[in-house]
């Protein structure tokens, strides 16, 4: 309230979004530059490109939310904001503000990646993504990720950085659309004409497929949740 | 004993079931959706399709295992599920009823990974895996993964899902029949046409490999348990 | 003293024992078997062979030693029990009897493999290992494995499992003889002609080069422990 | 001052020195040796090579940061160590000696590594690594890095064998340069005409790049501790 604790309150808004965007420009970088790199070295062979971006993805992946996590909490990630805020974790305001640094980093990060490499800084992809088995998977890999981030922020949240890593790894193969499971990292992928990307086109539909795998989640976290021995609330407990 | 009491029963058991019942599914998806698109895209390099399969899912089960713990005690396997009844931590009812989640769980994941991937929900797999060799590797197979829990359940719980995931990651490898090991996922893998399916009049034997393998287990784990020193119970110790 | 507790330490040998003996086996059958999986399925390529073998022996040696360890240590390795023989940890008749636990363990896990796999239980090797580079490389293998071990033992013991498992998996691929820095397992793969093969007349030349990296890392762990600040004795001190 | 202090001091002067030393040789010996494991293995495919490559030296730093952290930090580094000066931590003359001994056991390293596999111990690489593309990228890599120590060494030191292992891991991936990132280990690797090598005339520009990366890192790193909450001063906090 005073104007020392407001300018307290913009130094931790300015390094929150700050963290926020450049974990998720740093996210896209690494998806997107392993995937220019494993497509230009895998002399053809898809499933090894593949297995190079998921395991470099992983690995990013840990580190990311490792450093990250004490400062913005690393999410990365619109729809675990999203969460967050139907959790009453963070309000309309700061929920928004998070997502708009989320998706102005990962676009940045497409630009990284191609700067790395030596590619115009955007363009858009042509691969299409589209179809209902991969708007399943889509729903089913966000479900997955989200699930598992509001489980063990209950009980082990330690265990995070190593199981969201994990997680993403065996998702990029055990779902058919190698598990985007993010819009702005979704959207980023949209402007790069390379392995990772997406066409633009198709965007829409994944994120719909995201929101709808993250509710999911949020729901049947609720459930459990209400289910806890010992949390049981009411005279008949 | 009162009705409150009995309702708080309901639930947890509700939610334990619910919880072997997913894990089993999400456990299968992971194997049965990470094994088509392995098979796609290795480029007919059948040791890269079972690499990126391991490793999607050791990966997984990580995760899995970590998330589930605390809810149901992750078993997902119809013989951890038999050794925690013949240790008294299971009465026969319960295992029963972990054990039907468990087989219905695993179906529904196979069912799972086949929409994500545009296939017939159900099919049977035509893959042939039998023979003494293959027996005698899902013996070992199913050894080292019980012994391996039964060991660590005693001095070093928080080490299982790591453990358990590396030890399936190996055992895909070091094992003739790449390591199923569990009756409810081989049950499950009879329904798909795929790489990780195998060919349902194939099941049995396995299933009582698996059983044999758990069997050896519980008793060289309990042979090692009344050695442990400051354990000797008796006037001689 | 009294026959109370000469049972108890007969029953402590035997659990030891058995540990030491079921260990190197089932590290062997790990060994041996990743490597004729992955010679199998990789369709001639060499290095992805050598990418599943070393993937699986370092999941597979996480698992072990977590598991084994609270029994007898985890030692599996014939230079491992000598540095405690030298240490005083051991006395020669105790080290002796671990030593061919594991001797005789290891030839038992070869003949595990080859019996999931469907070979004869054991045949000699044809694989030349030899030559100056190979020696030098194994010397370079077994010092970097007992350093580790050695250093990690006095400040950070919980690490040991990862660390040994990570050691091994990068050694497979920074050492030219891909590093068996393991008597033990030295011998049990001169009984197979399949990928992980060494032949028999190469034995000695690797167990000896072994023992020096050994020897170089007791030395080399005892000069840094001298040092060790807070650790000075005498009067200047 | 008393010379029991000094002598003291000189007995840690010299263990600190030899760690960094053997510490920065065995990093070298990974990364070259097990590059031309790689490149002797892979049949070709550069992809396959590189992935052994990124696996194997991730592997080893985590093992080689375990072992010599409670020595002498395990640096490693000149940038890292350099940054340490710029904090305060190192004087100048211990960081310049640290600087000595990680070039020349790096240099060691290539001759160990050329040693194992039967190479002449030094020989200049001829491989062009060049432009501003990868200039970028070694930017990004190393400030990448130096910032993952950095806010590990404030929150969590714990995690960082596991966070630079797999940092390494994904920057061989996502950065176009394979993420050298380390100027002793570039100057190394001049050393060498195989997989790993860097022509010597196109070093100075990559530890440019490296040291500008590092200084970003170090300028982030304190914007974001300047503004971490309750850390605040001053009589407006």
């Amino acid at each position: 309230m005073s104007g020392a604790i407001s300018r307290n309150d913009t130094g931790l808004a300015a390094r929150v979004l700050v963290a926020e965007a450049l974990g998720t420009a740093l996210l896209v970088a690494v998806v997107v530059g392993s995937g220019i790199m494993a497509e230009r070295l895998a002399g053809g062979n898809v499933g090894l490109a593949l297995l190079a971006n998921a395991l470099a993805t992983g690995a990013g992946l840990y580190v990311l939310i490792s450093v990250f996590a004490p400062i913005s909490g690393a999410e990365f990630n619109p729809v675990v904001t999203m969460a967050g805020w139907l959790r009453g974790t963070h309000d309309a305001r700061g929920a928004l503000a998070r997502i708009a640094a989320q998706g102005l980093g990962g676009i940045a990060g497409t630009a990284l990646a191609h700067a790395m490499f030596g590619l115009p800084l955007l363009a858009a992809s042509t691969t299409a993504r589209t179809g209902a088995p991969l708007w399943i998977a889509e729903v089913v890999a966000t479900f997955g990720l989200l699930f598992t981030i509001l489980r063990l922020v209950r009980a082990r949240s330690s265990a995070i950085p190593t199981a969201v890593a994990l997680y993403i790894t065996a998702a990029y193969w055990f779902t058919a659309s190698t598990s985007f499971a993010n819009p702005a990292v979704t959207l980023a992928r949209a402007f790069t004409p390379t392995f990772a990307g997406i066409a633009p086109a198709d965007v829409p539909m994944f994120v719909l497929a995201q929101i709808a795998g993250a509710l999911a989640a949020l729901l049947l976290d609720g459930w459990f949740a209400e289910r806890e021995p010992g949390v049981a609330v009411g005279p008949s407990a």
